[in-house]
């Protein structure tokens, strides 16, 4: 692990809640909300998602609500409850769209774990998701506040939108490069923005530092995203928890793909190809996954790797640019820091 | 169809909204809202929610809000656009969980027509679900009510906990009867008494009253569902839209069920064949389903049905009775004469 200087990198393997040292107390006081449900009559739902809760989530969404609010934090102020509040609402809504996602993808491994859906029915997943859905509404709720519960609510209907627009590109591998960055946006964007949006209003900021703060959102969601999609690429079963290349192999295309096709010279015939090989995928599917692991291999070997990095920067900078607005703080420099880490993790 | 005096029995085939003629404007408001979606993102998704959102649904569950938020209403009263907010997020709550059902159920018939989720994969039709409840929660939100917003979010837990409950008692034919109250309290009531318990805060009746409208959504729910759960065993394919006994078909032990099974002398033994028939379902799916045919019919012979009617009755009643808070009106009347169509409906 690198180091990140006042803003150590969250530790994917240990309890996140120590990896953001000046909302320390903060996370933990989200932790035990997240972790203390009051519904009991599912015991067995309950011990899948203390699971997933406590397996080495990063934290990330709640971590930067709580940044964003403390951004014009007096020395000794405390964050009120209503903050607390939304970082477990942006944690738990993160929660259950990966749990659905197991239905969507129709996927088996998730952070390194068999999923839900390995071993559950569809419908036991789908519950387990709406359920948490539903702890992540309620969080959002007791924020007390009808602005965002709003955007909490406008925010979702994105969100499912960009899953949505995932879902329906899937093996479509003409689908312009132009939608990938509307659908990262909407998909992963969407939830960052309730994050650090909603932070601004529960604090009080002036209207023009809450536009900067959803903008913020944004951008350190699109870089965070194509991150994850270049990992996707280069990183094995090992060090991301899914075999690489697993996108491709569901017929996602990520931002590598575009890159790397688009300054290929004989890019037509390769992609060609690839459309060939994934339409009888479900005759000969060794034939369609060796076709993607030499893909994978030819893309990690182009320049497109670093390409999409620089894409990534140029979102994480962005980022940083609206935090220009606010003070010089150590909350603001830990900001600007999980920025530069959004698109740096595990280079 | 037989007569309901001032307010006429909604028209299962037709459009809802001029079922009920003293809140026919905002009825016709509420459909307006649910029928104008501003995502346009997936237009398959918006045919297919149109098409479900038209298909002759009762529109019961805003009927309720609407004409709660009547009780006090002066003659040239309009009432607000957050009560035809909340009517439109009942509705579409009531329709993303009936999508969401059909996953969970893995059934291929609602409402008479194939389900989304026999032409669809799992996981666009849990994308469906979701797309509606992110649209319900939005309507919740426009309330602007931050005790509506935890009302719907509480709710939502409550009806997602009944859910799973009833997922967990399938094939279960041991479960109490006293947890089948307690699911379709849960499951069903719920939404009923997000309608009419918020109807009365958004227009700031006193707590009792409030209280009263809760009580009455409830009871109003739970007469509901028995209803529901009778038809299931009473109707046939043609009347209701789905193939008689299909709750025990997919092993959902309901209250014929139970009142059948509590007055036969030879219960035991009943139970226990139908049981073994139950544990060898996917391998002889044919005596599962002869054996659900044969005891269907042995229900509709006995008395459990016209007791199970005088529990939905005895229901209805206590609804009835929760309206004695307020003032004799037109409103209060409609809502009387619908708590006696809750248990009456195709009888």
């Amino acid at each position: 692990m690198m180091s990140h200087g006042t803003q150590p990198a969250p530790d994917r393997d240990g309890r996140a809640a120590k990896a953001y040292p000046l909302v320390d107390k903060e996370m933990q006081a989200v932790e035990r909300m997240l972790l203390t449900s009051d519904v009991t009559t599912w015991p067995a739902l309950r011990d899948v998602y203390t699971r997933i809760l406590t397996r080495g989530g990063k934290r990330l969404r709640p971590a930067l609500a709580l940044l964003c609010a403390s951004l014009l934090r007096a020395p000794d102020e405390a964050l009120p409850s209503s903050v607390i509040a939304l970082g477990a609402a942006v944690e738990m809504l993160h929660t259950s769209t990966l749990v659905h996602d197991d239905v969507i993808d129709d996927s088996t491994l998730r952070r390194g774990a068999p999923t839900l859906n390995a071993a559950w029915s569809a419908g036991a997943t789908v519950l387990a998701g709406n359920y948490m859905f539903a702890q992540a509404a309620h969080y959002s709720a007791q924020t007390g506040n009808v602005r965002v519960n709003q955007i909490f609510s406008e925010s979702l209907e994105i969100l499912v939108a960009g899953e949505i627009q995932q879902m329906k590109s899937r093996h479509d591998f003409d689908t312009a490069r132009a939608q990938y960055f509307q659908r990262i946006a909407y998909k992963t964007s969407s939830i960052f923005r309730i994050a650090t949006e909603s932070a601004g209003i529960l604090q009080g900021f002036s209207d023009v530092r809450v536009r900067q703060l959803k903008r913020f959102g944004h951008h350190f969601g699109v870089a965070f995203q194509v991150v994850d999609d270049i990992l996707d690429y280069t990183s094995d079963l090992k060090a991301l928890g899914k075999p690489a290349g697993s996108d491709l192999r569901s017929g996602n295309c990520t931002l590598p793909f575009y890159l790397y096709l688009a300054q290929h010279p004989a890019a037509d015939k390769i992609l060609e190809e690839l459309k060939e090989a994934n339409s009888y995928r479900w005759r000969t599917p060794g034939i369609w996954a060796d076709k993607v692991e030499a893909f994978v291999a030819d893309v990690c070997r182009s320049p497109a790797i670093d390409d999409a990095y620089a894409l990534a920067r140029a979102h994480a900078r962005k980022a940083q640019q609206c935090l220009r607005l606010f003070p010089a703080s150590e909350y603001r420099q830990a900001l600007h820091e999980l920025s530069a880490f959004a698109f740096k993790r595990l280079t």
